[in-house]
């Protein structure tokens, strides 16, 4: 099956933190591609990505970055696909730098941002599989699956020592 | 027709805010609905409203809250629509602590954020609207007229004084 | 004895720092209970547990949760009774993130939180112990004693080397 | 009726923000005192306040205080008393200055901290309010009462223009 | 004379800011042309723009940007001469957001940034002045008699009320 | 002979930090007396001690401390001595909290607010003997000499690998 | 008499600041100079300025300065008086810079900060007097008389409407 | 061949990460200098260093300090050649206070600001030769090589586990 969703990060050592997206669309099932692309080391690479992903029937892109991190809004602005911003923990802000640089998008261009880290990568993987779910019944039932199953394993493991 | 994007904010006044949202949403001819609903003062509210969500045939939820803003990360812990959270400016922090409390969430429930204030609105509304273009050629015809516009007003007017 | 005390928070990992408060709780005699309570992954739990506090015979709720920490300030939305925020320190943003989820709550609904971390968890087991001294007698009075022999090691302590 | 409840602040600056705590504790009709005391200024004073509140029949002090602002915790040193702290709103740094300076107590000693500003000395009279409400069920249903008010207020009045 | 430096900025909105950066500019007598070219809006004229800026003659690009702040970093990436980043002083976050999102460029692809707002845009253009100074006598020589008379001004104005 | 500074601070926790100050005065030559004394455990020694500073002939005083750090500033309300402040680094905001706790002192009680940790407390200790040496020839010249010789190590080993 | 304090600032801009700390010269009539000296405008100055200052009989520095302020730590690099460093409130930061530019300073020259804007203008002027004082019982003695002038006047006018 | 780049950093400690700036300044071929010069330490040879930096030949000065960061902006001071700023991670504040310390500087007297840490040493150095390569077609020849090497690289091994 085709790639619904595309998960790109600007360095391979963004992937420590990227990879939980993946391992969430694997675990939903839900077909998706990888890739680096780097906004400041192929700029041309990016565009073409960002610009041919809705006709190569990607739905959804993630993208993660830290620092200046420009990738998630520059892909933004060559697309009108929904892109998911992952602000990755940077070596000297602690990813507040990478945040701000995702969020504070001017009145234009969106991107969804999550959370600064593997918890922010791990709900990028969520968030795009609940916009495929809410088109996709087959995908929302996943995600409603996986939910009910980790509210059940704090139900059943509340009692601390 | 059916609402598709429900527009929620913790006060009426974050309506000077939220108004953004929905003037993209009528831009662009997308059914919605919006209401108050505050996390604090109506948490009952706040959990039918998000529970209900997807049966009554939204989409995408559009929340918006300021200070400690539980208000969309408890509304998509309701829901598996995606939610996406608008960072209204507080009194005393600017909409750091809106952010921060929007944006942090833990692995298992993403809040798609953005940026803080009425750019943020905008951004909300186009967010939803190219969510639903993802799945919806119409639509997503129309978010890229829409962007197309404001890219040769640029390019028409980018000469300076 | 019946609890006066419920001790939540929003994750086992909470416990390292939560268990602070439990200490303050036992040396001081004062009965409790604990237990995991997430916001977002067991919203019903929390907002039953909340309601039902002050039936139950709880007179005050501490509650420590990280990051966007939404746990003590939902439980309060749901409860009169005084609920104890403790910001637990976050992966990437030191508990900035949580201390600023939890302490900026709108008018109408209050959370007395404390310090980030473990010395906040100490002191919502002692600020438990003062609301309950402030009604009871015995409880201040080990309250008191308490802190006279700090006073009395720090005085005794206090040369360096 | 003996007051059951101390407000003080450092500053009659601070009364445009305090007010709203002596509002709140009118409202619910819970007899208080007020004073400005400054850790500063009057530390002589802060300290006897401090030390004879107890004894004089109060049950909880609210203190506010601005910038370096030592007066909150600076009293819960001196009573064992439960101590709410309300940093009011800073000329430069818009208060997380006085934030800081009144939650990151060490271990030890207490303060219940509320947000900056005006919502934060509203929710410091409710919270008074709260503490005194779990001993005194005609307090408690005077703040239900109010709660359920205000939840109504949001129900009746949620539609936007 | 053909322009020798490029100024830019993401909007009309910013020119209050960058004109700044011209008047220093003018004052020196060096060319320059100006222009709107925003990195979300127009991302295809961003890129050929400094794509061709070296061989059209420029030796140094001055790009002023607010918020998620990507056009300073962006055209580095397009461009191997130096590109001045101006923060522009954005509507929440002070331009804190602004200057994080233009410094911290990852290794590889430097953006030389100024200070926040005008005083920055002022030093923009002076910076592009010295860089030029440094291989032109007569360039060096204004902005060392422009500096000789800023200090004569403060030794000859140095007296207080 | 008879102290002339006093080195005081929260927690015997806090020496670590604070022996740098003391390492100072004893290479000086400047008697000191060093102490622990806590603001918020130990209240009226903290206030003995700062009112009885100048009779006991002590000129300057030093005081470490970290978190909602309120010993310098509450020394200094008991005291017309210069009261240097020294922001120990904290568990969870690296002593951001610290230094805003000291420095942002009202008008009307100043404290010397130096950096943070370590490097502070060393500057804690010369600037006590440059305050000492302002008045006393002997220890004046040896703060200069001290100066020099640093001066003349860097001059002697600047070069690099 | 000749003057004890020197108080410079980098620019006239300074004057509605650090005129506090002259208003308290003044007022405990200790003579001092004051003078515009520019870190980055007038380095010579400065460098001459600090270099003299002891010789020509001055006892204490006040520098004030906003943004990247270097004045403070400069002329401390130059004079082994101590230095008083006022951080200036700065058009985008709040002074947030002009703080951690002055407090920051490295092991080896002290610079003594004191608030953010007019009131650590009005503590410097106290905090040199403090420092004069301890060395002359006049001056001390007026500083005590100011200080409890102001208590008195707390007491006196505690009661709020 | 004389040196055209001078890099200069505040103490020996600083070398780890002022290092990545020569190591690129090598792989480029581009003739430089290095030396401990520090603002606070050695003052004099500063001012001495930036003065005659021009006429030894200089046309790009680096400069890397950390904390209160006194060394580029003050260099910047006393030569109009262009300076460019590196801020070097600090221990407390994680190189915040020596970025702000170096970018913020007052109009009039600009630094080129790059990244905290090692990524902005490595900027530095690039920087530099950007510059020299605006001027010089061999060294932005050997700019350009490096960056499309860089690129290459990315394209070569984008693939991901």
């Amino acid at each position: 099956m085709s790639s619904l969703v595309g998960v790109i990060m600007g360095s391979t050592s963004d992937w420590e933190t990227m990879k939980k997206a993946c391992e969430v669309l694997d675990e939903l099932g839900i077909p998706y591609e990888k890739k680096v692309v780097s906004a400041h080391r192929t700029p041309d690479l990016m565009f073409e990505y960002a610009a041919t992903a809705a006709s190569r029937g990607l739905k959804v892109i993630i993208a993660g970055a830290g620092g200046a991190a420009h990738l998630p809004g520059m892909v933004a602005a060559k697309t009108v696909l929904p892109v998911i911003g992952v602000p990755v923990k940077s070596a000297s802000l602690n990813g507040l730098d990478s945040l701000l640089s995702i969020v504070q998008m001017p009145g234009g261009v969106p991107v969804a941002t999550v959370a600064i880290g593997a918890a922010g990568a791990t709900n990028a993987g969520l968030l795009a599989a609940q916009i495929l779910g809410a088109f996709d019944h087959d995908v929302q039932a996943r995600v409603t699956a996986r939910r009910d199953r980790i509210t059940q394993e704090v139900l059943d493991n509340g009692e601390l020592p």
